[in-house]
This record gives C-alpha cells, structure tokens and sequence, in this order.
C-alpha cells in the first residue's frame, strides 16, 4: 500500500499540496450509522487553523471542509466519506528562488532525491498544511469513539521550549493560545514567543495525549501493537522527532518495582504503562507524549546549497510558525482518534465486540 | 492485514509462543540472487541468545534456525522464505499459578480480556521469544542492504539504568556483554547488575542504532515516513516504551538556528534530523534511540488480581532476564534493517534504483 | 484495508455516489515525472460517457474531470494525484418509491442488509457512475505504461446478446457505438437494440481486452498472480458475472495438446494461456473476457418486495442503458492498465526494472 | 503487501516448494475460541492427496500437517496458527534436463524470466503442491464457519472434458473419485481418463462450489466486492483458468427479465446472481463455478526452447495426474471458505455481527 493511506479497517487515505488547487481525503470502513455534519470537522479545523493568536502564523487559511460523500440524511452509509477544503490563500508570489534552493531542515532536498522533481511552492506535499485533514479525518473518528465507546480524547502543550508546564488543568487548556494546561506559565509563553519573533528564531515544543475510556483489548500484537501503531501515527506528523508511551525515556532509569503498575481489585494503582500492556490497552487511559522540533522556516540566514551544488545563503521570509507545536495538539489527538478507531474496528472483526460496560479502572 | 505481518513488499509474518512447538517467520518480498545459508542468519541469532553472560537470563534457547524454502542452489529465488526454529527447551513446569494471576506489567491481563483465552505457558505469544525471528528475517534483510547499497546498520546500549556510556568506540560494542561503546563503563554496569540480580529487581535501557550509507529518498510521506515506520518498527518491540530520531526529545528546547541541520557543498554540518528530512531519508545516518522499560518478572513480590478479580500477591520464580535491554541491541538493529528494506523495495518500485553512487554526506 | 482501494503500490482510492455532490478518487504511488494533463484523462471518460449514442442512456453527465494535486508543471511529481468529477445532473426528483422497494436484483436488498442505511438516490454508491473514476485512474496507468513500456491496451464487444462479432479489425472498433470489431454485425446490433428498447427490456455482453507489448516478468504468486488479480480487477466492475483468460472456459473440453502453447525460438505457436504461465505474463498478450448482465432497470414489472417485507410491483423509469454491456470497454481497459501498472511496480520493487527491449514474441 | 499473503483480517500467508524441505503457512486473525485440531485440517487434505484412485497422480505424498502455534488446550487463542507439512517424497532424481529447458505450458520460462533464477525441482513454487497449505487453511475457515454462522460450503466436477454432470445429488460427490454429482456418468469418466492415460494426454475440468448459509451483507464493494474477491481466490489457484458467479457467461444472452432474479415475501424465484448483488452477499447460496485446463506435464512431445533460446522437444516422465480438475474441488472449497471468512471478519469490524438467525431465502 502506498504511503499516503493510514490505517486498515478505517483508512484514511490523503492528497493535497501547501499551494495547490484543494486538499482532501477518503475516509474509508466508516460505521454507518453516525450522524455527521460538516460542523463536527470544522469545529477540529477550527482549533488547528493559523492566525488565532499573533503567536501563530498569520496567513489565512479558510480551511473549510465539504463531505461530498458517504452522509446521506444527516448520517454516515458505510461508503467512503470524501472531504474537499479548497485551497483560498494561493496568492501569486515569486518562487525563483526558493525553487533553485534547499532550505535546510526541510523537506526540498529530500524529495528532489526522491521524485527528482518536487512542487516547491510553500513546500508542497511536505508543508504541514496536509494535517488539516487528518485533523478533518479524526473528527469523524472522535465522534464515533465517544458516542460508542465513550472514549475521550484530549490533548496538551506540556512543554513550549524551555518552559514546563507544571500545575494541570484541563479546564485551562483551551482559555490560552498554546494549549497550555498551566494558567501560571501563559504570561511567560508569550514572553517568551514574542522575543522569539523578534529574534526571527523559533523553538521546539512537547505535546501530550490521553484517551480516557478505552476499553481493554485493543491492539494487534505483535507488529500491530497499539504502541507501535500510535508511533507510527504520531512521528508520522511533521516535525515530530520523538514519540513517548506513558513513563517513556523515564522508564530506562526506573527499576522493576517501581515502573510496574501494580494491580488491585480496584484498578491499577499507576500508569507507567501508559495503558497499554504487550501492545494491547489494558482500560487505563492512553498515554502518548510527542516532541515537535523547532519550525526552520526562520529570517536568520542559514547555509546551503543550491541544486547544482552551489554554496547559498537562505533566509525564509513570509508567514511562518515560530513554534510548530503550538498547532499540533488538534492534530496529534486526531491522529490518537483514527488509530484507536481503526483498532476498535480490528479487534471486532477478529474478536467479536468489546464489553463496554468495562469499568474503567486505574488513573492517570 | 491482520497484526502479525511487517512490512509492505518486503514483509515478515511471524508466529509461535514461548513454549509452543516452535516458532517461524515467512519472509516475502525478498529479491532474487542473494547468497543465503543459515549460518548468516545464525551469526545474528546467536548474538541474541540469552545465557552469554551472566547478565541475560540462563535460560538454554539453542535458537537454531533451518531455512525451509525460497533458497536454492545457495541463492534466494523470489519465492517466500520460511524460517523455522524449533523450542528444545521446554521443560514441564507447574503452570497452576501463572494460569491463575495476571503478572503486575505483564500482557497477562490484556491478553484475557482481548481473546478470552491466553497460553499463559512461559507469556505465550507475548513473550519476546518471539523477537528470535524478527532477528533471523532482520539477518536477511542486513546482508542484501549491504551488499546492494553498502548500508551498515549497527546498534549498542547508551545507557543502562543509571550508568551513561560517555565514550564511544565502535569496536568496543563486541567486547562486553552489554553492547557498551565506553570500556570505562564496562566494570560499573557489571556492579550494577550483579547488586541488581541479588536484590531481585530489574532495570530500563537506552539502545541506540544507526544506519550508514542509506542513500537519499527512502521514505514514504505522508503516513509512511522512514522515521514513522521505524518508530512504529522499534515500538513494536517488547518492553520499548519510546522512540526517538536524531535529536529526539532534545529538539523541545533546541532553537531553529541550533536545530537546523545546515548544508555545504561538502556535506550536512550536522545531523540533529537523525537522516530522515520530510520523512525522507537524508543521505546521513540515519540515528534512533529507543527506552526499554525494566522486566516486570521480579522476585520482588507485587501485587495483582486473578482470573477471578480477588487480590493476590505476585512472585516471579524461573530464569529472566533483569535487564531486558541487553538483548534487545540486535533486535533493533533487525528492526531497523527490515524497515530500510521494505522501503527501498517500495521506492525502488515507484521511482526505479537509486543513485547507489551518490556519497555518503555529513557526518552523524 | 477497506474495499474502496484497489492495487499495492499504484493504488486508486475511490469515493462517491451517482447522485452525490462529487465523485472523486486518489492516485498514490505514481511515478513522478510523467506528463499528464486532464485532457488525458478525459479523452477515456468521454468514450465512457453515456449519450453518445442512442444506445445508451440519455443521461447528460458531463464527467468533466480536474486533476487537484500531484501533477506540476504539467508532470506527475510522485505525490497523491486528487481526481473530481462534480455532479452537474442532479435533477430533484421523488425518490418517495424507491426508498421504499428493493428493485430486483439490484443491490438495494443487498446495501440494506449490510450497512442498515441507504442512499437510494439512483442507486448511490452502487450505481455504476462510480466507473467514471476508474476510466480517469485508468488513463493515467495507461499513458505510463505506453511511454514507459509501449505496452497498449485496448477492448471489444464480441457479443451483444445473441450476435457475436465474427470478423475482426481494430480500426472498425472506434467507428460504431458498440465498439464492435465486425463492421457486418453494426446494422444487426442496431435492429437488435431498438427492438430491445421498444420492449423495455435489457441484454447482456461480452467485452474483451487485449494488452499487447506486456513484458515477461508482471505477476506475484501465488496469490496475488496476474490473472488473479485481473480476474478480482474486471469482476469488480458493476454487472460483470464472469470472467477468462486465454482459451477460458473453452479449457474444459481442451486436451493437453491442443491447449499448451509450443515454444520455438520464433516464440509461442498459441496463446491459448492468455499470456499468462503460472500467474505471470509470459510476453504474450494479456487476453481478457467478461460477461456483463442485462441491467435490471426495466420497464417491464417485477415481483418484489418492499422495506418492510410486504409484496410490491416494481417498475423503473428513467434514463438507463439496455445494455450496460456497451459502456463496458472503456472501463474493462481501464482496469487491466491499473493492474498491469500495480504489478509493473511490484515487479520493479522486488526485482529491479524489466527488460524493456525483451521482443514481444508470440501472436494473439 | 507480497503476493504469499491472501486475505486482509483472516490472513494465509504460505511458503514452501514441491521438492523442498517443507510446506507451510501462517494463518492470522483467526477469532480466538475455535476447537481445532489437527485431524480438523487432515480430513480436507486426504481429499486433495494425490493417488486416491488410478485417475490421478501415483506420488506418494502422505501430506501430514502439523499445528504448531495459535492453538492451546484445543481451542485457538487469537494468536497466529503455523502449519507445516514436512516433505518426505524428495527422491533424488536426475534433474539436469528440466534444469536446462522450458517445459511448454509451464511456468519454469516466465520464473526464469521474473526471477532470474529457479528452483526447478518439480516445479517448485509454481506447483500445485502449494495448494495443500490452502486446503489446510481452508479447514480452518469452513469449521469457524460452520460452527458460528451454519456455513457450508460443498463442491463437485460439473465437467470432466467432454462429458458433463446432468444429474445432481451431493450425497453422490463422495461416492467416486471425481467428486461427480451425476452417478451415472462416473463410468463413462473412468473410461475416458482411461484412454486418456493410455493416449498420454491430458484434459481440462469444469469444477462448480456452493456456499450454503451465508448470511446477506457479507462484500466490500467497490473493489473488493465478494465475487471479486472469490475471483481472485479462484483464478489464484493453479491451472484455473476462468470464473463464473451465478449465471457466469450465460449472462451474456440472457434477457434482464430473465436474469433478474425476482423477489417475494418467501424469498427470491431464482439465483441468477450466484447468491451477490452488487457485490454484497444477498442470503442465497453462493454459486461459483471455474474453468481448469488440462495439465500440460504430458508423455507426448511438445516444441519448446532451452534457456540458450535453442529448439528442443519436450516429454514430461514421472507421475502427473491427467486431470489436476479432479483433485481440485477441495481446493475450490478451500479458497471460498478463506473469502467467506475474511469477508465475515471484515464485515463484524465495520458493521458490527450479522444477523445470524436471518433466513436464508431463496434457493439455488
């Protein structure tokens, strides 16, 4: 199968180019049943889209979904679901010299080596634009988990640069620009955000995810696990360089006794694993936690070459994100939503359906 | 595609329980006219086969594999490969217990509620008994990358619990028990486990594996990136709780000038991408680091619920290993060997060969 | 992976209904570099579209097709191409009946019975305007594999119904609305249609499909041989209720003798193999028949029953095509040039290029 | 994915050469519950083994299979089942001919040709000696079938050469080796394969399979619609050479009046679909039937080349069957129930379980 679908029993299979005509995707093995309108999409698009806060970029992306397909009187038939956002903000610009040039820490480089020829305004295929629809996808996934399954899932800035968020409120979470779950650190944030701009420089962040009420049993070992497939997922947005599952990286200094989550009658009583054992989740909520590299989109100029060769200078000017990351928690919970889905439907085919009634022991 | 197959042209499906008859891989996809015995699949094996050293469990796993078809005349045919290792060591044991608990942090308890049923023999299929083939096809895989494209794939331990190697020699990798590139390292991590293994705990582990000579162009965006198939490639392996390429989770605080992988005539400056620019493959390293979280199969008693719900107190008796990290540096590199593979099928497929002449750039 | 994908590595993701806002589809994993505008694809949609004749059904669907995404600068650049063709002819209509009845051997009972929901508007995803996209998919497969390879696809009725084309010359093919080889049968079919539709009744086909300059080499087994896969390919399209390759059916009653091709150093005195010799093509050409339905949309009642079980007389008006046999040829090419390309790349991935200047041995 | 896998949830992926070590396969995605034991899957495969009777091929192939994953105390646990058949009939032979030549009609000259190299002891992967892994699998499939759903799937040889079955009674299909419905024609059979033997020939079959039970909704369209999927699965099989659903070819001369099958409260007036309507399975049985040449392994010679492209004359010795038709209804049976089930799995992952207790209406 080609790179450009995800999942197996509910595909999403995606198009779509940064300065192009339209993006769009096929949602494919969508129950039917699920009442779906375009404004459970937008409302997803709409927190992912740029230009709510000065500490996003300020093009403007209209970044409005149509079904074209798959509803039928208010509700989802079982066919394929097609989702059109056409493209608006294609104004005309001089490409020379990016076209000529690699920018460095992007996607030009690589994919002149790979197709030999590449779509180079605004990045093409490689811009993170794509992400609107997998943000527009796992809206329908979203909304079928909680109506089904009551599963939840919500995301969150933890960390913008060098500043952790410390105290947590999910409450909080969507009163500030960053997704920040910390009331005490926003003031900081922009501080620190506006003297990046100033600087032209931009910076990494983290992002965490949980789905709470999950039921146990999903998940497709041994290559399949539901780990592995939320890897898969979540470094397969752009800028993502690490991918984490409950304790993570902590687990490499933690000793048996403490990392195992110990069981009691009355649920687990940690969650190291992150809720999910040998590839399968055990009831615990789901635990994922990505690092975003900084943007490289920056004004400071940079070394590189051109594409004979050539010694260049490059410095990016237009609208850029200065912290990718502040956008990517609609899409990364979007991303945990279509393989939670995609491996609800896995483990009924082979399993039969889950017990919904399960208690949902253990905490976060 | 059901959970137990990897890969998309070059893809391993695998089966077998800890202490079932024996276990197997089917190989497909593998090109034609590689020379193959099972002495090239052994060499690896063997580096994985507990008992080395008084660090692994002392389990006796001979792990000898025969190779049942797709090789003719000493050379691979086109046709699937089948690879078989046959269980020796499977002594009668009293499972009444093990049937009865779900083991604090083992797949136990997922398992059941999964399917029901479990073969709860030695963890059956969730026991990383079952790497012993990702190993083997990982084997195969290495040796075509190597003599088609010159890619060699070698990984080692970086850290152990607490102890950081700091130093890095490649030829010291073979010269310890642990996979360790810093001989000043050697003497502490013995300490460390020889207290560890009295006490009955266990402990977590950092491996690195890194990729040289990987042309430009593998990688498959948007879903099927180079670095989103190793993470979902490296997550799938027991114990693995992240993943991370080049800089990882040190991107959060890195600015864009000090991330940025600047580009000269004579090569990349540095490789904080980890190889992998858009999702595709750089022409550098390519560099991944996993955590294995600590065994959960403690003498240390822990508790759980059984079958039943009712409160019991879990001991680990038998041989295991109490890092299970030691092991696991020849499995990742297997991993990682067999996601270079299937991907330069697929982009070999699309695009034709690559340039196997361009030079290697930059330096890791 | 869902159903509405077809192909490994050139894949065609479809989506839509026949009365639906838009019908559409995505291209992945084609090759970049190819020249391709949406002239070429339109070309093959209006030798599908209806109307062209009185033979077919009136409908006016104008079936004009844009190319959204991964072509640039007039070529293929190895990312998604997005198809969309919008629906123009949507007339209001009262669908109060046929939401309510079955219509014989329809797929009405059929989508009922699966999904619980159904678009009924002109038969929704079943109804066969979803061919539209596999004729554009297909004439992007087809240009490559005549630039690439010289490979040419091409198909004929040889039947309608009792009359059987007997004579055969390419060049008459294109000169009748039949897409009859024999120009001596035109005048008999026409009598034969008229009669028909005056009736009110319908009549079957038979459509065959010949691709010549195929290379030796394209085919996967065991299961995925490349017959197999032409076999799954035709008798997906709508109303296809068989399916041959080679001599057929007509291998029942062959003796060994009469039906192995003999080999010279001239080439193959026969094909009664169809081109294909243990599931891969043998450089002959690839022949193909089908057997198409009588379309059940008929004026003339029929016994059915209705939503909730009851009795009911069903007759259906409208526009539709007696023979949906004779729309048939453009579709049926167009599936054998996705197969043909799908296993061209599968073939190139495992095993390096073909040899494009093998001589194309042996006669049809 | 490779072409040794068939099956998207309900997974067989196979290995193995007529004269190699082995035969296996790996069957993932069975549902967990299932009593299986190894005696389940040898009653399918004696049907198939070869030297039943005097009609078929003398080698002694005791074809005992061996479960050696995926089932504990009896029941299969969710996880993957591998089978193996270890080959005990390798006699050691003089080779050098076949080695150096392409038989007419076989595929040694099209592997060559793919692969570069072959293994050509018996035809390796292209003999139909692979078929008794599918056999094995199939088993597996038609018990889950039948016991969860009161599937049952049955075929017969309609046709041997010339003389065809024209009366019909199941009860007689095990009562000759030809697996006829048609008592009275069983002497005329054995007096034409007779002759046929005596003359050194061989001939072609006609092989008819029925699906009774299957429950309405069972299909994927718009690809992978039920009767596409049992087309591929059939014309996988060796030697196959044409498909036909329902009323296959017959279509193409019926009228719309006559091939719709009307429908009424007591259920449909006849079964013209073959039991599938616009890909989807409608409650009636499934009715296949297939095309297989006549085996081109013959005593008389034929023209051919060597691999120098030389003119050689052909004569195949050893032990063939004259009519691989007749040991094929196990396989047919085999490959319907793998659809069946993969169908069934497919359909419980996105719409949830069938109605079981829904009537099958209609009759064949």
């Amino acid at each position: 199968m080609s790179g450009n679908t995800f999942g197996k029993l509910f595909t999403v299979t995606s198009f779509g180019e940064s300065h192009g005509l339209a993006l769009g995707c096929i949602i494919d093995g969508c129950p039917p049943g699920l009442e779906l309108t375009e404004a459970d999409l937008q409302k997803d698009l709409d927190r992912r889209k740029p230009g709510t806060s000065r500490h996003t970029t300020q093009r403007r992306e209209a970044d409005e979904v149509r079904i074209l397909s798959g509803v039928f009187e208010g509700k989802t038939t079982g066919t394929p679901i097609g989702l059109l956002i056409e493209n608006t903000d294609q104004r005309s610009k001089d490409y020379s010299k990016i076209a000529q040039q690699f920018r460095p820490a992007h996607a030009d480089y690589t994919y002149m080596h790979k197709y030999g020829v590449r779509d180079y305004r605004g990045g093409g295929r490689s811009s993170a634009r794509e992400t609107a629809m997998r943000v527009a996808a796992g809206a329908v996934a979203r909304k079928y988990l909680e109506q089904r399954l009551g599963i939840r899932i919500r995301g969150y800035l933890s960390q913008l640069g060098p500043i952790k968020a410390e105290s947590f409120d999910w409450d909080e979470v969507h009163q500030n620009p960053f997704f920040c779950p910390d009331a005490g650190k926003v003031a900081e944030m922009e501080a620190y955000m506006d003297a990046l701009r100033k600087e032209g420089n931009s910076i990494g962040a983290r992002i965490n995810v949980v789905a709470d009420g999950v039921p146990p049993g999903l998940g497709e070992p041994i290559f399949d696990r539901l780990d592995a497939d939320l890897a898969h997922a979540l470094m397969s947005i752009n800028a993502v360089k690490g991918v984490e599952i409950g304790a993570g990286f902590e687990s490499v200094t933690q000793k048996g006794t403490e990392h195992r989550d110990e069981l009691t009658p009355e649920g687990f009583l940690s969650n190291h694993a992150g809720g999910v054992l040998g590839g399968i989740s055990s009831g615990q909520p789901i635990v994922a936690s990505i690092a975003l590299k900084p943007t490289s989109s920056l004004r400071l100029p940079g070394q590189s070459i051109d594409v004979d060769g050539n010694p260049v200078e490059v410095i990016t000017t237009g609208r850029h994100d200065p912290c990718v990351g502040i956008r990517a928690t609609p899409i990364a919970e979007a991303m945990m939503a279509i393989v939670l889905m995609d491996h609800y439907l896995r483990h009924r085919g082979q399993n039969g359906d889950v017990e919904v009634t399960t208690p949902n022991i253990g905490q976060r």
